[in-house]
Order: structure tokens, then C-alpha cells, then sequence
């Protein structure tokens, strides 16, 4: 299984003045692209606190995509504290400074130039197919946090990280929660590739609990399925989908 | 400075089956409390990762507040987890299983009482204000992922948690960030009990990069404000504004 996890840098996440939408839109895409994602953490503006969790996250996950902290001000502490993680230098890298130099042509000054600034050995992803590739430390992909850019830098390099999808089916059940746990523990137990999932449901009248089966494997998922719905009252259930 | 972690326990918000909510409505409420949110982690259902987290963000923190998992089923692991967080034992709470009791009545059964199985030692938070409690583990407060319930269960017991509010001023000015980068890192770095934060907008053409400046310290916050105002270009301003 490819799994992920999302770093998002930002005080202004942390203390409300921006609701996260970085976070938000990678979790569909991840679905989407067949990516298992296992972690979500919101961090300060703090090159030790990113140091320290691009560290854990990035040798716990196939990929870390972070969000934020790439800008030119004090604040901007995503590429020192990567490159602090993994115990490397930041250096400029040509083919930014050549960018960075083609854009502001005369007038550009140190405080341009320090966006080409990387941790070493970082690679350019996406060059040539946008006007700023996205750099990628080892498994670490370093993300801008203004969403418009992140969003079109995340389309532009996401069919790289495409695997066999996940398959997913649904069951709709007026019964109680407490009176099919017992069932769900056992359907759980029996099929250890498929996650089974039990949501509660207190605002429509339709349904009681929403269940979700999940598996990249298809026929496992159709074997959990059919086992858990032999246990659960045919009465009862709403209707049951497939996505 | 008080300090506050949000974990959220969820394979349905890493999945993208539920947008969270209540990250979201935590990060407005413990600002407006003055506690100080440094840090947001989103893990999957499992009993080993729930106690690991809770472990770190315990220890890191004055309080945690845990989101999710805490129903009857399988996929409800943040119990044992967060007892296995402090090697503490899962006991039934009296006081719990007596409202499970007067709750069913004749119809109570195991799968009921089960609700009533806390970390031993657990404090009963808001015992006699709601008709069920939050328990609290040390300094976790436990708290259901039930968006409604969750914020229903917050709003009765955050006034314990009320500190000194933050202060915050803004800046919104025509210049460029690249331009004002420098100031920026002197004002900061002569003001450390001053937050500063620099967010360039790419929507708006009344202004290209929004400054904010926070402190508990009122008197340090206007004496940054007045140093970072006098080093910015006063034809630039678009406006000021204070919250």
C-alpha cells in the first residue's frame, strides 16, 4: 500500500485567520489517485518543530507533501527546516536562480534570489511543465501554501503518484449501532484486507448507521460485503451503494 | 502561554468519506479562549498510533482534545489507545454506567455498558451540566467525533479553559513582500514577544500582502505595530485594522 501523509505549515491555519484548504483538497486527490493517506498535522511556523516532524513523517510514509512556509519573510521556514530534518544545506539551485533572473530580469535583487534557495539534492519536479516546478527533497514534496498555487502545482505532478485505486461499497442500516457491533467485530476479523467503517447517523431519518467496506482488492471487498450483509436484518437496511 | 493539541482520530477524514468539523470549530473557539493552538494531527483508527500520539501531544502540551472513535464498534480504538497512551487500565466508571442504566432501563445490555469503560483515573468533566460527560485522562479531554455532539460537549465546558485573550493588529499594504522582507525580520526579531505573520494575496487588487502582529502583551504589540509602521511605505498602506 502507497501511503502518504500532509504537512501543513502555518500559524495562520493554527490560530483561524485562514481555514485550511490545502489539506482538504489532497485528501480527495490522494483517494482519488489510489494513495493511502495516514496522516494530517498542522504545525507553527518553527524550523524546529518542521525539522522534527518531516523527519518522523518522512520515514514513516512513502510521500510527505507540505503546505506553506515558502515565501521570502521571516515566517518562511519550510525549506531550513527540511533541510534541517534530513541534516543537509540549503543551496541555490540554477535552474530556479535562472527562472527567478528570466522573471525579474534588471531588477532582481538578493531577496528574489533566495527563492531558488533548496535543501541539497532536492530535485526539480515538474520542470519544464510549469513556470515553477516543485521541489522535492527525497520523499518530501515542498508545496506553496497560497491554495490557488497549490492546487495547480498538486494537478500538475499528481498522475506520478497514481496506483491501483481503492474500491469502496456502502450499506445503509436503520439497525442500532450497539446492536450490530458484535457483528462488525467479527466481519472485521475475517477480513483483515478490507476496512470496515461504522458511522453513526443522527440527522436523517432514512438510516441509523452508515457502513463502509473498503479494499484495493476487489474480490475480498465482495466477500466482506456479502458475509457482512448475511449478518445484518434485511429489514432494516436503507440501501446499500457502491463507489 | 496555555497550550492546546487537537488529535483526530478518523480513518473517514483521512479517506475523504467526511470533511472535519471539529478541528475547525476548535481552532475559532480556543483562540477565542486565548489558548494557544500549536498543533493539529489527523490519525487513522488504530489502537497502537492513537496511543503514540497521544503520548507526544500529552506531554507536549497543557491540554489535548481528542475527536473521534469512541463509539461501540470495531473501528472505536481511541479508548484503549489513550489508556495505553499512560499504561493506564480500561475500567467501567460508575457514574457513567448508572446513566447507561437509567438510559435502556430494561433493555441494557453489555454492548451499552461498554460506553462506560474509561482510562482508570479519568475525571468526569461537566458531570451534572450535560446528560453525558467528557471524560478527561490526565490532561486529554475525550471528546465524540459527532460534529453536533462535539461541539455541543465543548461549548459546556470551555469556559474552563478561558485565559488573557490575544491581541491582534493588521496591516494590509500595496507593497511587495519581497520588498518588506528585511523589515520584517527586524521587527520581529527586536519584538519576540510580538507573533508577526506576512500572507501575500493574489485575489485582491486593494492590497498585495496582508501583515499581522498578535501578542497577549498589548504594550509590546503597539510598540511593534508603531515600528513596523514606520518602516513601511505610508502611501503603500491600503489600511490598518485591530480585533
Amino acid at each position: 500500500m502507497t501511503t502518504a501523509a500532509i504537512l501543513v505549515i502555518g500559524d495562520e491555519i493554527l490560530s483561524g485567520k485562514t481555514r485550511d484548504q490545502n489539506a482538504h483538497l489532497l485528501i480527495s486527490e490522494l483517494r482519488a489517485l489510489g494513495v493511502s493517506l495516514r496522516r494530517i498535522v498542522v504545525i507553527p511556523d518553527d524550523v524546529e518543530i518542521v525539522a522534527a516532524t518531516t523527519r518522523d513523517l518522512a520515514a514513516g510514509h512513502d510521500y510527505v507533501f507540505t503546505s506553506g512556509g515558502i515565501g521570502p519573510t521571516h515566517d518562511d521556514v519550510t525549506i531550513q527546516g527540511i533541510a534541517r530534518a534530513f541534516d543537509l544545506s540549503v543551496v541555490r539551485h540554477p535552474d530556479l536562480e535562472a527562472i527567478i533572473r528570466r522573471h525579474f530580469k534588471e531588477g532582481v535583487d538578493e531577496s528574489h534570489l533566495r527563492m531558488a534557495d533548496i535543501p541539497e539534492g532536492s530535485v526539480l519536479v515538474g520542470a519544464g511543465e510549469m513556470s515553477w516546478p516543485v521541489p522535492a527533497c527525497r520523499n518530501v514534496f515542498i508545496l506553496p501554501g497560497v491554495p490557488e498555487h497549490f492546487r495547480s502545482k498538486f494537478l500538475a505532478i499528481r498522475e506520478r503518484f497514481r496506483v491501483e485505486p481503492f474500491h469502496l461499497r456502502l450499506i445503509y442500516t436503520r439497525q442500532d449501532e450497539f446492536d450490530i457491533a458484535a457483528d462488525l467485530t467479527d466481519i472485521a476479523g475475517a477480513h483483515p484486507n478490507v476496512a470496515i467503517g461504522s458511522y453513526p447517523n443522527y440527522d436523517l431519518v432514512e438510516y441509523r448507521v452508515k457502513l463502509t467496506l473498503e479494499s484495493k482488492d476487489r474480490a475480498a471487498l465482495e466477500e466482506a460485503f456479502t458475509a457482512l450483509l448475511t449478518r445484518l436484518d434485511p429489514a432494516q437496511i436503507h440501501e446499500t451503494a457502491t463507489q
